[in-house]
């Protein structure tokens, strides 16, 4: 069974409360609500051997990761993180040296976002190094952006430049997207947004689901991070759309505002304009010699693959 | 490094601001607030071959178990769960029933306190089942009983019958002490309560440490769980302070009110009063016959030790 799969049967056995769970299972992160307040709440795991190669990157790493994760989907949702809290499966003998060098990698990254790390679990075991962070956000004044609502002829957006996260870790250093998320939030409609984890052409497919839309993408619009190495032309667009881990955002925003956005350039990073949310059913590749192909139906499959 | 001296280390480590985070790392949840509106958080973890062993208690009563430690860091506090999260790590080439009985085990427990299970992350790897679980509670008029506030003079009181959970299986089966320990803070002047995972002499400990008092435990009155199998009454004893894993109420509350609760025994579990806090450094065990011994050390710990 695919993720996507377990998460839609998952949503298939839930019955919620609409006043307590505003978003439940399949979104960036869940919105439930108390009095009056609503908070976001999101999971993620870092995982030795997945996500990470301890031997390789280290605890600080490890845990850097872990909190990157969690708060790449809060960016999704355009949440302001509040509080963060950690659980850690350590190997059975791990020094004190790995338990402490973990934490201070969940801590940096959490301070740099006023995201405290308020609490948590560890604990030893036969297994790997497992990292779970839960991150609770709060709107702070910007709605939170839900995948499911691009429309027809809305702009498909995407920050930075994907592909070759691995190679050039980028998949352990990139910042989460928080700031730029509520600066797009706060000042365009957006309908729709997710980060990029499982990469582009993955990620994509899950805003239309959601959305209920088509989508063509504009293969020379498609930014190619540096990071990837090879020359030939359509194996570098795969990997911009395949490899994952970019943890850019992806949105859907009306063309008008998706123009001004990108003739202004507010965040830092570059913004561009991919392609176009479509009435039709499939997600679709569009190359300037005017070829059009579904596109790939790569992406990292948590459930499926392990990299 | 033992769990308890890493918690002091993190606390030794974090600069928090006190208006967002009411209560911070070390207590049995932390406590954060946004907008006058104040939000309990916990997370534990439950690991194959440490919490439950997969092959033999399967995933139902696996996933119910990761739920249920966590529900009963939220009654240690005296909260109202409000809304879970749960990340699954599941080892590869799992089916999906196994997937699946876990979220069953997870949920059927979840909604038995109206605590909806909202998100999560599901991933595979190399590694051994691994769940962590997220709740979050509120106050809902009921204050937050931490660990720290127990007095020279108060009685000390405990949930329930101990030890043997692990042959009794009730280290799977226990209901977490949600309602009670609502019906206890919202009635009584509780000064502090710990929920028992890891062992009666490990966890009272905490306590006296939090609180800055001295114990001393009345040998005679610690209640003895029928799964304590063997004759020997030195040895029924120390099983009932040290096995751990019986996830009861222990608490501190003002000798008088103590009194009163025993005899009124409000909860349908029965209430123990077994010792007072006292302005020593040290936790004794006090005998029928007048010897006065430390507790023992023992009670399970999390770093070290692996069941």
């Amino acid at each position: 069974m695919r993720e996507f799969e377990f998460i839609d049967w998952i949503r298939s056995q839930s019955r919620f409360d609409p006043a307590v769970v505003r978003v439940g299972p399949g979104d960036d992160a869940a919105v439930v609500a108390w009095a009056g307040r609503r908070v976001l709440v999101t999971v993620d795991q870092a995982l030795d051997g997945v996500h990470f190669e301890l031997a390789r990157h280290g605890p600080q790493q490890a845990g850097r990761k872990a909190m990157a994760r969690s708060l790449s989907d809060v960016a999704a949702m355009a949440g302001r993180p509040w509080a963060a809290v950690a659980s850690v499966a350590l190997p059975q003998g791990a020094g004190a040296d790995l338990a402490q060098n973990l934490y201070m990698g969940l801590r940096k990254l959490a301070d740099e976002f006023a995201c405290p790390l308020v609490g948590g679990d560890v604990g030893a075991w036969t297994g790997p190094l497992a990292i779970s962070v839960t991150v609770l956000a709060v709107p702070d004044g910007v709605e939170p952006v839900l995948r499911g609502g691009a429309k027809p002829g809305d702009a498909i957006c995407v920050s930075g430049a994907l592909g070759g996260a691995w190679r050039g870790l980028r998949h352990l250093s990139f910042m989460p997207r928080v700031h730029e998320a509520r600066i797009l939030a706060g000042r365009y409609g957006l309908h729709a947004m997710i980060d990029l984890s499982d990469g582009l052409a993955s990620d994509l497919r899950h805003v239309c689901r959601a959305s209920g839309v088509g989508a063509r993408i504009s293969a020379a619009a498609v930014p190619i991070s540096p990071d990837v190495d090879c020359q030939n032309p359509p194996e570098r667009l795969r990997r911009a759309l395949c490899d994952g881990e970019d943890y850019e955002l992806l949105f859907a925003l009306p063309m008008e505002q998706a123009r001004d956005l990108v003739r202004r350039q507010p965040l830092g990073v570059q913004v561009s304009l991919i392609g176009q949310c479509t009435d039709q059913q499939d997600v679709v590749l569009a190359h300037d010699d005017g070829r059009v192909e579904p596109l790939p139906a790569g992406g990292y499959e948590h459930t499926t693959q392990a990299r």
